[in-house]
């Protein structure tokens, strides 16, 4: 049954590609069409399982692993997880996948740096050209794009909406996700 | 359906209590009725979210609230959780409980700190009286009993396979758990 299924979309990209804004209408979508769905927000596993640590690749390292095992823990148990932190190592995303097999999603949420730059929402990439912020990724911290993510969101050129309408077809056509209920 | 009500069977109490021994065959039982359960084994938890955490209040108290998000999310899931690290302190258990609600059921498991050190399985104790392990709960750190658990399981005078039964009949009266299969 769908609704048993478990798997988690790891949306990665850089700071202002829309990892954010399109996880939340995916989210939207799927809890119209089931009830179950966990979203580890970056922020939110900062403070609960990751106080203290930094932005050194240790730590980054460490932080995303925590994740990744919180993901495995309740995508094994037919919930379905979004997370969207950045995870710019592709060595780590990488563990993950090896950790949840083809439970695990990778949503390549794809935009230069420049587009990111440009829009710019939380003016942290004005704090990091300036050094006021150390170790940015895609500044002054490196950003490794994945090799084969399940899916590739071109949001220089489409809208979140659309980005997210793809993701969610690829879902229906996986079988992860129940079809739409008909209007 | 049974099969959808998480709950988390919180074990408390010394080292050598009996919570590893006693949550194994509750384990066991479980599984034996159901597909779903997680165990956040102390050592899998330090390991995979503590790492770097150590034994002072502070950071005890850290890797019980981890453990406590990570049995939230999954227990409002659906999925029932066995936790089993001492978590020596009151306040910290009681905000495991307000997070969770009636999905927690503390369970303790009450020996004195002589029978546990005369049982000594792992050689912890003559450390701890020796000063070699320094915060050492109950010879050099304290241990708050728990003031009105779900359970207490006296293992001083029950073998764990009636602690494990007593439990197991709390879960079955309250129906978190399918009844046993008639043989």
């Amino acid at each position: 049954m769908a609704n048993d299924k478990g798997f988690t979309l790891w949306f990665t990209g850089l700071s202002g590609a829309g990892k954010t804004t399109i996880s939340k209408i995916v989210e939207e979508e799927l809890r119209a069409r089931r009830s179950r769905l966990e979203i580890l927000d970056g922020d939110v596993v900062r403070e609960n399982l990751s106080k203290g640590l930094g932005f050194s690749k240790e730590d980054r390292d460490t932080n995303i692993r925590r994740i990744a095992f919180v993901a495995d823990l309740l995508s094994r148990n037919g919930v379905p997880v979004i997370t969207a932190a950045i995870s710019p190592y592709r060595e780590i995303r990488d563990e993950a996948r090896e950790t949840m097999g083809d439970r695990f999603i990778e949503v390549f949420v794809k935009a230069s740096v420049e587009v990111c730059a440009d829009r710019d929402v939380k003016g942290l990439y004005a704090k990091a050209f300036s050094g006021e912020i150390k170790e940015f990724t895609g500044v002054s911290d490196p950003y490794e794009e994945p090799l084969s993510p399940e899916i590739v969101l071109e949001t220089e050129t489409e809208t979140p909406e659309e980005s997210a309408g793809r993701l969610i077809a690829l879902l229906e056509e996986r079988q992860l996700i129940p079809a739409a209920q008909p209007a």
